[in-house]
């Protein structure tokens, strides 16, 4: 036993040089440290047996080889005798109630203190994704012996977004440059794309759009299509579809034809072509991601034609190759002088049902943009001749970009969750986006803006790797909860130790109600830094548009604070069905972490609290300010229980957001108090700075703008 | 001895796991793997005796602790008691012949089997740089028990010069964007900010100028110079001074003053100020580098006043602080109507002796701008009353970026060695950068434009590497031979064994010349692509200065090609002493090498070879293509030996680089001989594509350009 005390000791010191540097994300598989679990899983782990020898089925079997040496420090065996194995990885054509991505999990006990796991799936993809359950199970130190599992994907596309430019810039990236190196693809294949496409494998991820939706035509010159293709192979055994954004107007920009205009045969033609080339390089192209008429991006519009004629035009083009077209909803004009929280809506719902079959519409989870919290959007539910695409945002525009901890699971679910009432009660989001709701269950998903670049630890933030983990997994499977995937995650990610993982989960599913409080409590919105979007800035009124300016907003002024949009104001209200409509339409009754996105409140209005708004306003700020604090307290619980890297690092990045907390705190309050003209709460925190000081601060190096 | 066989077999596969993805540079210390030497040292160094116990002692307690359990997989016990331990670091301030920096390593035989190493130094700094030395003999796997070496470095200042910009767009750069993150700075202090100390430490680099010589007045700010102080305090224990640049327009940018006339009371005013400043944040701050009055950057002669009127103003800001300017003499001006050539030694030579003691002057290798092969620059041994600094270039701007392997240590000797002839024969440029020549002992050193940026490996190509290793090699010691430091990098990087050994070194050692055959054979030089400078692009001449366009250097015509800088042209070979001249005058004895840099050559005119210029061209451009392909053919005698990961990066950067270099050579030979009318050799491979191919080729997102 000499022996295996000193190189037992040797193999912790030479883990401890490799640093925890984060790049391994949610896949660390290092060796369990529990004797006893241990023993259970290398009892039970010796064979695998696989059936197929496809490419997918390679990359299950590295994978499972990496895991299982790792986790159970002993190489498993692979047998090509069925009998003999201990987890059997085999293809069923016909299993009943199984998708085609989808798997059975199945304990058969052999002997007493013997059993098989017998994995069914109808492709290898269903296979790759149980393999990564298994492990997943391991790594969070679950029971395999009694497994009776079915798992299907609640949704067919789960997609992510990369706002990434050719150049490598991220708009609204926050974790270094993009990992799409197109310099030197296609000769070139990174090893960061065979990781990148094995984590969105490991939590079912099927589809990434690799460009940014603020488009570039040259991306479908043929140079680098050929570059797309490389990106393809590499992320087919995965199950990973590539995506591309379109230019509507590439057919100018790279062939010099007159118009865009959709109605146009030679433009037709263009795209008809353009389609066949891109299919015959990748021949599981996902189709296009268009952003038309939206924030400068050229579209039908400029032609005077409808979103839809541009999308079916699209969509035709790709669909004798099975391709599809996502169209965005985004769009709003300064010119028409309509509350931007109705434009999509108005623009949209009247097309409901003239789009081809072949074509989602992608909706963002709120009206605006990517607020702390927004309420659902009201096209959720209004088209039901239309299969909805919902549209997250990992990277934390206006979430604390990659300098705050936020978990945004709780918020998915929030959305998720929401009631639409269009067909009766329990007509969720998530019935809308699954297609039960109204039948769309050939074509529905979910995308997600990627918060992913070339930092060593991918998110910037070692946090902002749980939100990547938390959009696949919903994903996925959208009744987990946030309390289920911050765990998962917790045990994969640091430690399975209970007290840690009791600690760490704590500070994560509050952190969301956190940032909401200390940026925008009480259904404040879009109050941020211009540009950057980096910081508060309620003063901001000096962008060219109205709608992209602060004070369009928040509408303090001496009376009060919120943006009317009850019948009094600009009624969007009435652009959700009855029953939420009675829900939110009562200042009163509102709910009120919505209440000034529908509602003008007076100052001294009286809160369910029994505070004054402006008082409320102000606990509001402090107690996210003082939930950040809490957070500090529980990360310190971590300290010994995971390494010393990250811990560290973790440590700093939160001693950031609470000096920015306190920031939004000072400068948002010290604003809105030049209107309610009301002293702060006694024994309330004086602001550390002035107004003026807050006003005049400038970050023009901040990281992820638009250029 | 069951126990010991199945816990190896376990580490090899727990080190597979994780992938060798270069992070770790030179600094890998992975155990040694033959038995007989790793007993050797096993038994030689457990007990560890270090007298200090400053902050640079720590940082040398860890590395030895980390490197010793690597290599040897034993921890080392710190002792206490100096005369139980096996390596004993004292410091002995009066050791007779070291520097400030230098270290003595000395083996005492105590038994027959029994030695000690006693290690000296002036300061704790020279004990770091002894414990790197040692640990990187025992990496190399050198004997050390007859140990009597004394090390001072051949050059006081040894700085890596980064062209960051704040946003972290990395001017030249082509390994991602920088690693300085002033957005999460002061607060947020990377592991990569101390690994990349580390590294510079083990290899004696102890200065670095963080920010671009396009310079950004924003970083003489307060809040920057905040950021600035976090990044000095996280270096200083690694005996890594920080430096700036210097915008010559601060005071009115940032203070509005009405000039920035160096004479102006009122500027030497603010600098003094801002020296202040500077100095109370950061007492041992390096001082300034300033690129002044060139490409656009503002200047004295702005003012018209002189360079060392603008240097001496800011050398009297920081003398009362013991800091320096670095002013560069790489200027030129296309209003000027003078070969570019010619322009620094004209401008600079009669300023001889004008420069204040603490002013050193920075010229690059050569008199144009970093070129695959430059003669010496002019101006080395011209200025014997001025320090001078000599500028490399790391970042392979003009050299294969990060596509092709190209080792630069024999470009870096081949200056070094080159003889001036400014006090007769033996006038090394190494003589004038290390201050012995011209009596500089105090002040005197080299700069290198780093490759390093945030991609994982640091610099892009995992060859880069050995380039920023090389630099900081030969400025701590100039009379290593680039043998030696391919050998010794290729040994703690790679691999040991010596059949890996030689390979590797082989095709490090050959890259220079084989990119330069591709690139620029014959003393061509400046015919790449415009801007990225990617890529051959010798027609280039729609740029709007004359000396920005290749036509202005090649000057092929139906005569001839090559640049006349005899005599009979504009004269160049005037600036350089009498013996250099005699040495490449006459172009029948002129080093061929050079040929095209100072004579413009008859496509006929018969070659040292025997063959016509216009065949030697064509033989030189094949050659270097051929040296690729030997290069690839050594990189496959590695497979076995080294790891997967790094064999795979390489192998298709080879493959990349060898696409490149048919590239340059079918270009650029298409293209001359639309001059020579001369018809390829026989039996010359057909160029893939036409001349109108090439020139239709752009690259509007290659990485690396100035914004």
């Amino acid at each position: 036993m000499k022996y295996k005390y000193i190189f037992l000791l040797i193999l912790l010191q030479i883990q401890l040089l490799y640093a925890e540097n984060g790049y391994r994300l949610w896949l660390r598989y290092d060796k369990i440290n529990n004797n006893k679990t241990l023993s259970y899983y290398q009892n039970s782990i010796k064979k695998i047996f696989i059936e197929t020898s496809t490419p997918t089925s390679k990359v299950l079997k590295e994978e499972m080889r990496n895991g299982i040496t790792g986790l159970l420090h002993q190489s498993p065996i692979f047998t090509n005798d069925r009998l003999e194995a201990d987890i059997i990885f085999s293809i069923n054509t016909k299993a009943k109630n199984l998708s085609e991505e989808g798997f059975t999990l199945q304990s058969k006990k052999i002997t007493k203190n013997r059993f098989k796991i017998i994995v069914n799936a109808k492709k290898d993809i269903g296979l790759l994704y149980a393999g990564f359950e298994l492990l997943r199970m391991i790594q969070t130190a679950q029971k395999i012996d009694s497994l009776n599992t079915i798992s299907n994907p609640s949704l067919s596309l789960r997609i992510l977004n990369h706002w990434d430019n050719l150049n490598r810039h991220v708009e609204r990236g926050y974790a270094g440059i993009s990992i799409f190196n197109w310099h030197n693809l296609p000769a070139y294949i990174d090893q960061r794309y065979i990781d990148y496409a094995r984590a969105n494998a490991s939590i079912g991820i099927n589809g990434t759009v690799v460009t940014n939706v603020n488009a570039n035509a040259t991306i479908l010159t043929h140079a680098y299509l050929l570059k797309t293709k490389a990106l393809a192979d590499a992320f087919r055994p995965y199950g990973i579809k590539v995506y591309l954004t379109a230019k509507f107007s590439a057919p100018i920009e790279i062939d010099h034809l007159k118009t865009a205009d959709p109605l146009n045969p030679e433009v037709q033609k263009w795209w008809q072509n353009k389609a066949k080339e891109i299919y015959e390089l990748i021949p599981d192209f996902g189709g296009f991601l268009v952003k038309a008429n939206s924030e400068g991006q050229p579209g039908p519009q400029n032609y005077n034609r409808t979103h839809a004629d541009g999308a079916n035009m699209l969509a035709d083009a790709v669909a004798p190759f099975k391709g599809i077209i996502i169209w965005r909803a985004f769009v709003y004009s300064n010119d028409t002088p309509e509350d931007r929280f109705k434009q999509a809506y108005n623009e949209f719902k009247p097309l409901d049902g003239s789009f081809r079959n072949n074509v989602l519409l992608q909706v963002k989870n709120g009206p605006i943009d990517f607020q702390p919290r927004e309420p659902f959007h009201p096209l959720f539910g209004a088209m039901p001749n239309t299969p909805i695409m919902m549209e997250l945002q990992l990277t934390q525009e206006y979430l604390g970009q990659a300098t705050q901890l936020v978990f945004e699971a709780p918020m998915f679910k929030e959305i998720l969750n929401a009631d639409t009432y269009a067909k009766g009660a329990n007509s969720t989001v998530a019935s809308v986006i699954d297609g039960s709701l109204f039948n769309h269950k050939a074509l529905n998903g979910c995308s997600s803006v990627a918060n992913i670049g070339n930092d060593i630890n991918w998110c910037g933030h070692p946090f902002a790797q749980a939100n990547w983990y938390a959009f696949g997994r919903l994903a996925w499977n959208t009744n987990l909860s946030s309390e289920a995937i911050a765990t998962e995650w917790t045990k994969q990610t640091f430690s399975t130790a209970p007290p840690i993982v009791a600690s760490i989960t704590k500070m994560m599913l509050n952190s969301y109600d956190a940032m909401v409080e200390y940026m925008t409590p009480l259904g404040l919105h879009h109050i941020m830094g211009n540009n950057n979007h980096y910081g508060p800035m309620p003063w901001g009124n000096t962008l060219a548009r109205a709608d992209w300016n602060p004070v369009y907003y928040h509408k303090a002024d001496s009376m009060g604070i919120g943006f009317n949009r009850t019948v009094s104001g600009t009624n969007a209200l009435d652009q959700y069905s009855k029953q939420v409509q009675k829900n939110w339409i009562d200042s009163n009754s509102c709910d009120e972490k919505y209440l000034l996105w529908f509602h003008h409140i007076s100052w001294n209005h009286r809160m369910k609290s029994g505070r004054t708004l402006w008082n409320e306003l102000c606990f509001k700020y402090n107690d996210g300010v003082e939930a950040v604090k809490k957070m500090q307290a529980l990360w310190q619980h971590a300290q010994n229980g995971i390494d010393a890297e990250r811990f560290h690092q973790v440590e700093q990045l939160l001693s950031i957001q609470l000096t920015e907390a306190e920031w939004w705190r000072d400068a948002c309050l010290l604003y809105f108090q030049t209107f309610s003209k009301e002293p702060f709460p006694i024994n309330y925190p004086k602001p550390k700075y002035s107004l003026a000081y807050y006003q005049s601060l400038q970050f023009p190096y901040a990281p992820g703008g638009g250029q």
